[in-house]
């Protein structure tokens, strides 16, 4: 027994070493340099750590492709033709300035996962699929998910086409410039899917004020995200007195200070963020005519989110009568999704086999998994985040906790590819 | 009787061709084509406006040199040495996505008189010297009124180097990428000037519904411009519950929309803005930890600036009690100004002389003029803005009103300049 639990524990510290060399590794891909990751879809950071991805996975004897959308995938080869793929794995953009982990953490622990199957020479059923998935935080081209959802089918060709950048880039153009083909395949068949498994950071505090290293999660709120437009006319702030304004930024901030109380009213869990937010012409001595916003809304149950965009919705609009032209268009509608139970008790299983301690958890921010739960059976674990703290520099998850999921992970995988 | 009239006719319409001319030729150098003017200084759009009036103060016999801020001086050569100079003229720049009036219709304007010198081949004993002014809006380094502070010393050579725009770039660099020396003077000495005069735009209704064309400004208002920054904490839009947020947008918005009751509580026409702002890091589904905005205010008395600033700092500070750090930097207090009075009853006697109904008027909008009341003898003069619109694309003037300032400032400057 003795010699056997050293070599457990030798394997965990080099795990937990490799695991630590690539968080660190990735985190260097950022437009920000000593503030944060800054990784934009088709972005030069994104090329360099696609290229570091599509490496490991050819160091880890993995099949590499790459779809009409850039997400990445790496087969294990010599398996069973046609048959359904057990897929793992997460996204590897992020939003402006945020943290090392949110996505590649549950690139990285897929990837080790790959790696057990490489050392231990497995050949399972199913295919074992590693996939690093492109803007699920629609950072650059608003949304989000936009990986998975193309895979999907839930984004159709044209809709992907027809989204801009802030710059007035397209997607197409974007890949183009990175040097990927836009013209392959995006929507996969999900016959070509058995299982989606994803590990992702909490994101919240709720782990580490429980100091559980595992959560095994049961269901993903839904999410709405609004872009509202807001125009009034344009002045001279010296000239034009106050009774006479349009003022479209006063409208807007009007708005924004009460959309909390909408939130803290319906409760259970509801909350409502405007994180991004552009004024024009936005100099100083102009009053402005435009805002544009953004109003994303999540809570666990349907009703809280349609009474909340119908509270949105007849809020803004109630400034159409001053003078000001509103609108708000959905960017995105994701309704709330309860992951399989089969796959649940299994990760439950395997926690408790492997002796780490679990619980279940919901999962407050919207996630790739959530998407594939359309189209196939979805299993997905929380690790803890440090001070419940994401998509800021200050994001942390221990990589102990990361070596969690890949041997909860690997232990699941021989299952669903029917290696044992 | 009549040939006098017909020429004097004649005349006239070939002023107004002219300056409607020069109006269009300058409207073409923006940086947003289709959508107003916008001419950010030292941009490219700057050396194109730049090279114009150059090449017109050359036209109109001038002698041309810019200083070390980059405004730009056209002297009618061979006059008495060292004696002072009646300068007229305005501001060359523009807001993001303004109008072709504010400011060039002045630095036209002044063209013109020398015009008029130079058809007439006069030779005074104090020098008439236009000048088109630099950075009067703020639009690139914030503060405004840069041109005239610099030349009156309220602008100190250090404060001038260490201002950047929003891409981090210093004064100095942006004068040098357009080939400016910033070395050259930069303030100038008072005895220099022994007056100045300025035509603008009213930029409001007042000309307009009272059907005047020319108005005599008495005073201008005073302007405070602040910038203030709120910061809270990041966290993410999904997990982090409505009570444990730290909103840096929330509270701005809760701030914003209380600014209009500050200046409507104060009233005499006392205003206030904001015009810009800046979230950070402004992704839709991050919870901002940063905002930073513009405040401006304005108002005739200074008794009513002082009272609101020090209620926009208390409304301010009143949310670090709850979590958040703010500051408001005064980029600009500029206290109100009352314009020369002798040189307001000589404009108004050659209205009269000229036939042309005018009226006095204050000025809600800052403008060089009120700079160099500091340091010289000022007159200034307003002419009509269509629907009172500025600092937008529809920003409108009759150059038939323009044409009545060059008569009125080229009687003003014979008499000044002491020609007569």
């Amino acid at each position: 027994m003795r010699a056997i639990f050293v070599r457990k524990e030798e394997f965990q510290v080099r795990l937990v070493e490799r695991i630590e060399k690539q968080i660190n590794d990735l985190s260097r891909f950022t437009a920000t340099p000593g503030k944060g990751t800054t990784r934009l879809t088709y972005s030069k950071e994104d090329l360099l750590t696609r290229n570091y991805i599509k490496d490991k996975m050819m160091e880890y004897e993995l099949t590499v492709r790459e779809d009409g959308l850039g997400n990445i995938f790496g087969k294990l080869a010599d398996t069973v033709k046609d048959a359904p793929s057990v897929l793992i794995g997460s996204h590897f953009d992020s939003v402006p300035n945020g943290g090392a982990y949110d996505g590649p953490a549950g690139v990285i622990v897929a990837l080790e996962v790959a790696a057990l199957f490489a050392e231990n020479r497995l050949r399972p059923i199913y295919p074992l699929e590693i996939v690093a998935l492109i803007e699920e935080e629609g950072s650059r081209f608003g949304g989000g998910l936009m990986g998975s959802r193309g895979m999907a089918g839930s984004l159709s060709e044209e809709d992907f086409k027809s989204l801009k950048d802030e710059d007035g880039i397209t997607t197409i153009e974007a890949m183009s410039k990175i040097g990927l083909d836009s013209s392959l395949p995006k929507k996969r068949a999900a016959r070509t899917i058995k299982t989606f498994l994803e590990l992702h950071i909490e994101q919240g505090p709720i782990l580490e004020e429980k100091n559980i290293p595992i959560g095994v999660v049961e269901a993903i709120v839904g999410i709405t995200q609004l872009e509202v437009t807001v125009e009034g006319k344009a002045g001279h702030a010296g000239t034009t007195p106050m009774d006479r304004r349009t003022d479209a930024l006063v409208t807007t901030a009007n708005i924004i200070s009460r959309l909390p109380d909408l939130a803290i009213e319906e409760g259970e869990g509801t909350v409502i963020t405007t994180g991004r937010l552009h004024v024009f012409p936005n100099g100083a001595n102009v009053i402005p005519d435009k805002v544009v916003f953004s109003v994303d809304i999540r809570s666990g149950k349907e009703e809280h989110i349609s009474r909340v965009i119908k509270k949105v919705h007849e809020l803004i609009d109630s400034y159409q009568d001053q003078g000001f032209q509103t609108k708000a268009e959905q960017l995105l509608y994701m309704p709330p999704k309860i992951l399989n139970e089969e796959i649940g008790a299994l990760l439950k299983e395997k926690c408790a086999d492997l002796g780490i301690p679990y619980c279940s958890i919901n999962s407050g921010a919207g996630h790739d998994a959530m998407v594939f739960s359309d189209v196939t059976d979805v299993g997905m674990l929380f690790v803890p985040s440090k001070a419940g703290l994401s998509h800021c520099p200050e994001e942390y998850s221990d990589a102990r906790h990361l070596a969690n999921g890949v041997q909860i992970f690997y232990e699941v995988a021989k299952r669903l590819t029917e290696v044992e």
